[in-house]
């Protein structure tokens, strides 16, 4: 990356401003900004390359009738009872199954909880986090959040946040919006119920901090590319394919974070990643990354304290 | 599995589920029991795993102009001429391809019949039964089943299992809806005529008992995820798709059967997998379980009545 | 497959018809005929397994803003210029490199002409005769076929058939409708005006014959999975994929033409099988099927004279 | 292709002439000119087969909520931002791994910009072209232009392409118009403003020349098969499929070449190619290609440059 950055030092940033200017009537000094940030940059921990996983915990969560591989052809005032037991696999036999895998592959994940589903299945959720996972927030349930007035989403968040605490006995300070869609006011909440991170901004394979009601406030990015939801209508990918594309995720990765933080993202929902295909899929995708010297797991919490109190993380 | 059922024993379950009230007014003592259930289990019969391959007879039966992988653009008041025969392909090419495949390879499977096919094809029917294989019932025809009064659907599903019946000598005691779609009373109406299981379910890796009409009545679940249906519109899944995803199955539940009862659960429909490159990938697929000790392969039948007759069976 | 034969010699077909006749008022003569023709039958010729080849010969005669890879939402009143610029890749390097694709590997295939695309290119129509191919018709032009009155369908047929002729020299004998979807009248104006066979079936893997105005007709079944089809969005299938998955089709297909005529059948439209991606596919695909002993490669025109002669052929 | 050529030289060009004009009332004038230019060819620097990348620099120019992978059911009046983030990613993490790629390989590719883009980063677009690469235009923004009016769609290819020259230092030579769409005018305008080159054509594997106001204009053709587009929604093609069908098209194209000049594209857009999986996908699919001998790789504007200079390049 060293012609990269030469380059970088070299160009006349002043002149180029004032051309933007004269096209655009504003000025680029954020972009400059995140031009600088491309220094060299290692983990605080000394890890080469930070491995995340997501765990989302949905199913008992969602509403009547909600997407499922079942075609969505059913008559109105009717339940599709199949597509119920669908999600209902995802507590029956894919959290059980992946939080094995986990065991058995020595590392914690972050799961990411509709609370509606952890009142459905407390054990479960207190097994999670009984056995080192992280309890990240994801809403009371499984609603639009984007489009709520501010009282409204505070609340959700709020009651959310709380049922995790009372069910777990540990309080949420991770959060990931239904469908990554928050709403304008939605971080400014975040930041207001103590909560230090999101994960709703796919823009960067390492983790970064913003400003927030004046405060510092960790992004830690999520991605779709790696991610079970690739399989979600259950025709788009095969788990083969699945395994081949992360793994091209990690070879590029891997030799990236010899010269820069590097975050890999991946991610699993209870229903689909939780199957024996894509458990045993994940299975062979992790002890391959973990040939690999210097990678480590962690948590998304410990990502974004160890991201928020680093000078030399990337700040928007 | 010693440390999730280390973890299950040790948690304070009374806790819990007063916290629970507290949020939703709701007890859960339907989920401690089916936490409880995950003791070791085997299966009655000393197999390891169980795979369990369902083959679709439904060709002949179908509505006019039936999804096919044709474009669904056609005129009104015109038939899909070519649609149909797509269909016909399942009778003349493909159940008689599988029954030759299902024969090489030893093993038995159970035959899902929609009756209006039955009927078109009853050579074929009585076929199937001779060579070893179950008579399940799959309705009437090919109506959606999930929107019919109590009346309507006991007829329906009477005069279909009649049908299956006459033709073939023998009584269907398992159940299939049309796309899986079971209505508010078809569980008792079942009961009613004598059927002994359904596998509208997909929320399990092994079969389960339920209680209707105060009856126990088994679920020996299905899956969407081993099943042709997957390349339906023909442009979804290739065939090697199909095989890696459902080998990445096997390999995963192979190893979970060594602690717990497993069922395999594989589908096939007559014009999808009853095609040479299905057939051939099939052939692998099986041949390459059955490389493994332990495995039996068995019908649905005989999964419902070991399972109803056992004591360690999960019950919801 | 003698299991098969013997179980059906044994059943008792006066029971069954009249158990059917008791439910549905209608005999099931047709049933028995098929069931009968499935006796061990080989190619007249000694042949072990015929492939055969199709080449849809369209592009240049296709309606403006024709289904494309392009996004459908285009405004009305304007034309997908690019979209055209995609089906004139058919005629001016589709077609030309399959012609000598299939000169490098010595066999012969039936192109499929839509004749408002003859018009637009003669050369190459011509071409693809004086190289030793077949000229089928394919309709006048690129319109729906099934709604035409009996007049305006002849006139349809005629027209098209006529300009080959014209400007091949061969009068073509085969025929395949706009989307496979012919009309209820197709059969008999094709009868009508000379043609012996048609394509616009996938109910088999071998011809057949069927009545049509009391007089035999062939049917050289298609099929929609060993077709380039496949991957007309450019997003369904990669050329991998269709090479695994005909690949399969063969591997099954050779191995049951030991005892009983088999055909296979597969297809390539001249902007799609014509790209250099799936040229190199079909070449070691070809390459592949060619390694084994007594496959021939022919014409649907040689087929159906084949079948028609040939007393042991399927009629139905 | 020596017999095909031998073909066209037999064939007896005036009868068919007239044989089409009685159909249809056309000459054929067109279609002899692009049959005589198969003869013999090669690129005129010795090249054998030229390989041609594009990076399609649009990140930051989207309207609000453009097509992401993300679900289309937004409700109106919102903003998409993890959509947001998505596009985003282009311009923080795709161009700049991109441009690091490139210059491991050794290599310059045209980067097709957006001007709404480069003016939201300029400093990334001045690094493009300080890096070696062709900074073409691609429209001042992401506007549908096929329905824009002469004086509309002047203004908007004049200050795409003034932009760009300003921020980078150099006027822009090549056009691509958004989703390849240009409209009637479009050619007309491009030669108006000093472009020489446009790429929104499908019809070729090697670029030709077209009148446009009487002068010669290249097309040097793109094409949507080797293009990253097919991973668009994130769920169609896996990398690993992006790979096998891309070095299939290069082992079809490479033979070819040594008869004939042919031209192989690539493409990538910002946020989709620039990827980690993409990027490692990229290198091992170029490093593969450079093994061969005689390959080149070059930029667009060399490649029209050669194309008009030529006296053997195709003209339609």
């Amino acid at each position: 990356m060293s012609s990269r950055r030469k380059f970088i030092k070299q160009s006349g940033i002043l002149a180029l401003t004032s051309t933007v200017q004269s096209f655009t009537g504003k000025s680029i000094s954020q972009n400059k900004q995140s031009m600088q940030s491309k220094e060299k940059t290692y983990w605080p921990d000394g890890s080469r390359l930070v491995v995340s996983i997501s765990m989302q915990f949905e199913a008992g969560g969602q509403p009547d009738n909600a997407e499922s591989p079942f075609p969505k052809n059913m008559q109105k005032g009717y339940t599709d009872l199949p597509g119920a037991t669908w999600f209902e696999y995802g507590y029956k036999e894919g959290i059980p199954r992946m939080l094995d895998n986990w065991e058995r592959l020595g590392i914690k994940v972050t799961s990411h909880m509709v609370s509606a589903a952890v009142l459905k299945n407390p054990f479960l959720a207190k097994e999670i986090v009984e056995r080192g996972h992280e309890a990240a927030a994801h809403g009371m349930n499984w609603a639009t959040q984007y489009n709520m007035n501010y009282e409204e989403e505070k609340k959700f968040e709020k009651d959310g946040a709380d049922a995790i605490e009372k069910i777990t006995g540990v309080k949420p300070v991770g959060y990931n919006a239904n469908w990554l869609r928050r709403g304008a006011n939605t971080l400014n909440i975040l930041q207001e119920l103590g909560f230090i991170y999101h994960i709703d901004d796919l823009s960067r394979d390492e983790p970064f901090i913003i400003k927030v009601n004046n405060k510092d406030f960790a992004v830690v990015p999520y991605t779709l590319r790696n991610n079970d939801i690739l399989l979600i209508e259950g025709k788009n990918f095969s788990t083969d394919q699945f395994f081949n594309q992360v793994k091209m995720e990690f070879d590029q990765l891997y030799p990236e974070s010899e010269n820069r933080r590097r975050l890999m993202s991946i991610s699993f929902h209870d229903r689909i990643g939780g199957t024996p295909q894509m458990v045993k899929t994940t299975n062979e995708l992790i002890r391959y990354i973990q040939q690999h010297k210097g990678v480590s797991f962690k948590r998304k919490d410990e990502i974004a304290r160890m991201t928020l109190d680093d000078k030399t993380t990337i700040r928007e």
